[in-house]
């Protein structure tokens, strides 16, 4: 019944402490220097409870973010909140792309609402259109996701067909949840989050995680935005208290300290990376979709397992066939540490190669 | 809607490092020395994703329980759990006595469960008895909840009375939970534990926890035992995948090293200080309900609120008025540390005379 369906379980998988993890979209800076000293500081704290409410870590959230700090929920990572959810807003019908992050669809179906799908095409780039407002229109569901950018297609949606959408959604009493997680890796972020759209719009929830950003996976922080105060209070109410350690709590403060200098800098070192591995992946002939973040995707136009091939020599990546909406031929690549992704494409030449070679042999 | 209705928030409360906390049941010994190097140690790995599935921890969970390491599921908290179970199990009624932890109630109406409740009475010296089981076999319910030893009361439950009850659920098809939280408190744990119970009875569950014994609430480390693979199958389904950070499971597999020894010296501790404890609130004047584990119960005889009382002296115990089944006469303290515990009972002698001065002035 239950299958791991992510990536990121790399080394428990193989006992293997050398593996490249790339399946995993974790950024390539690694963990805020700060973070560390205020984990060891807390540990003098960890036979209290954490604070339920997360109030200081809000505080300074809600600052970084330009929000108040009552719109700001903390769950054990976007997971947790993203599990709390469909409860929390009573939602019996949840409507997703396909490909998009899969657990938005589990969650749904945890608490038993019917799932639609609105499936993005190869044709149309992956890219979200006006169809997806067409779709909501008649299937009327009662929460809408939309990943942005999208997970895995690195896809960014325009801030113009989501104000479409939040207003469609209004007519229709539908909530739209939309993850940002990867959002603070796109360059001119100002111009895509919908963070301005949070106080016109109450039926609006917006998730972000330090896990990407921060390289914090191990830790589970992540949080919702809404100006709704009663969503707030079900999402509290629909789901374990004291969901965040004390020792979450305090590495996100700490991680905040200098998030606006680490995010700019992670931002170009990302760029960067990411149009030298699009360039080259298209120049050894997979087709690429260009992406907005830290992640690449690509279909494949070989016969044989990339992935396998790929774990084989010690690195591993996200094969797509698991995410509706795809087959085995697609796969995503996190944009890591130069030294990492210089390794991966110089591993995927060596593979053509030693195929080509085993076929005319 | 949502309101916080557990002890332990206390320092965040008042912004007073001093305050003496006996509100939440916390080991007065503390922590395992070992624990706070384990955590140093981890830092080193969160950038990467938890194991999903705790591999080490639940293998070591196990020997130290004695039990099938299948047989274990790990949540963020016994609470992560206790929000799957009725999910988990498809539980669409739920049987509670009162008073019992509240988030059993809690996480059976966010899942929609209807909740019948067995009010446990004074008279009876809130022992849960053969009563119990009628109900059961009246209701029949698809999940009943006992916690043993109960919080807040600390009654113990006879095995004789749990296989009873595991017999008649069984004719029902329904679910056994038996939170175990507060077990291995008790003196003579083998006489009263339900482990040796799981291998025959596939319709029982134990929910345990590292909050207490190894004195961690700030870490969030909680664990079901079940005999039934579908169910733990659908306890990973039913919530966020990495529930359990990198840090709680490092801090789980040191806080085992030495549990054995570290348990024994524990109960040995709270066995003195709570004779103590009881004895001299009853020669106080309070009703003394005797204790299995590691807090009391009584009820006071006074007009006045004997938390807000003992509050404005810098001490916070557990006020019973938000149990079903109690009112604002009952109390909850932890058996703590001694000079706590010294203190709270001088405490209580001085508001006395205080209020009597106060009474004849």
């Amino acid at each position: 019944m239950y299958k791991y369906s992510h990536g990121g379980n790399a080394v428990f998988e193989q006992g293997n402490e050398n593996i490249i993890d790339l399946s995993a979209n974790i950024n390539p800076l690694g963990i805020p220097a700060s973070v560390a000293a205020a984990i060891i500081r807390e540990i003098s704290n960890i036979s209290r409870y954490p604070d339920n409410f997360s109030t200081l870590l809000r505080a300074k959230t809600a600052a970084f973010e330009g929000v108040n700090p009552d719109w700001v929920f903390f769950g054990n990572g976007a997971s947790d909140i993203i599990f709390r959810l469909p409860r929390a807003a009573g939602a019996s019908k949840v409507m997703v792309p396909a490909p998009t992050f899969a657990d938005y669809e589990r969650s749904a179906i945890s608490y038993g609402a019917e799932v639609c799908r609105h499936i993005l095409s190869k044709t149309g780039g992956f890219l979200l259109d006006n169809g997806f407002i067409k779709a909501v229109q008649a299937e009327k569901p009662k929460m809408v996701y939309l990943c942005n950018p999208n997970n895995p297609t690195g896809k960014i949606t325009e801030t113009a067909l989501i104000k479409d959408l939040l207003d469609s959604c209004r007519e229709i009493d539908a909530w739209v949840v939309i993850d940002e997680c990867f959002m603070d890796f796109v360059q001119h972020t100002n111009r895509y989050t919908s963070k301005p759209l949070l106080n016109g719009y109450p039926n609006l929830v917006i998730l972000k995680a330090f896990t990407k950003m921060f390289a914090l996976p191990g830790i589970r922080l992540g949080y919702a935005l809404c100006s709704n105060k009663a969503l707030i209070d079900s999402l509290y109410f629909h789901g374990a208290d004291w969901a965040v350690s004390n020792l979450a709590q305090a590495a996100g403060i700490a991680a905040l300290d200098d998030a606006d200098a680490f995010t700019k800098q992670t931002v170009e070192y990302v760029a960067k990376e990411r149009g030298i591995m699009e360039r080259e992946l298209t120049r050894q002939g997979y087709t690429v979709f260009e992406s907005s973040t830290n992640y690449v995707f690509f279909q494949s136009p070989h016969t044989f397992d990339l992935r396998e091939a790929l774990n084989n020599k010690g690195i591993r990546i996200r094969s797509c066939g698991n995410y509706h909406g795809l087959d085995d031929t697609y796969y995503r690549v996190a944009v890591s540490a130069q030294a990492n992704n210089e390794k991966l494409l110089a591993t995927l030449n060596q593979i053509f190669k030693e195929a080509t070679v085993g076929k005319q042999s």
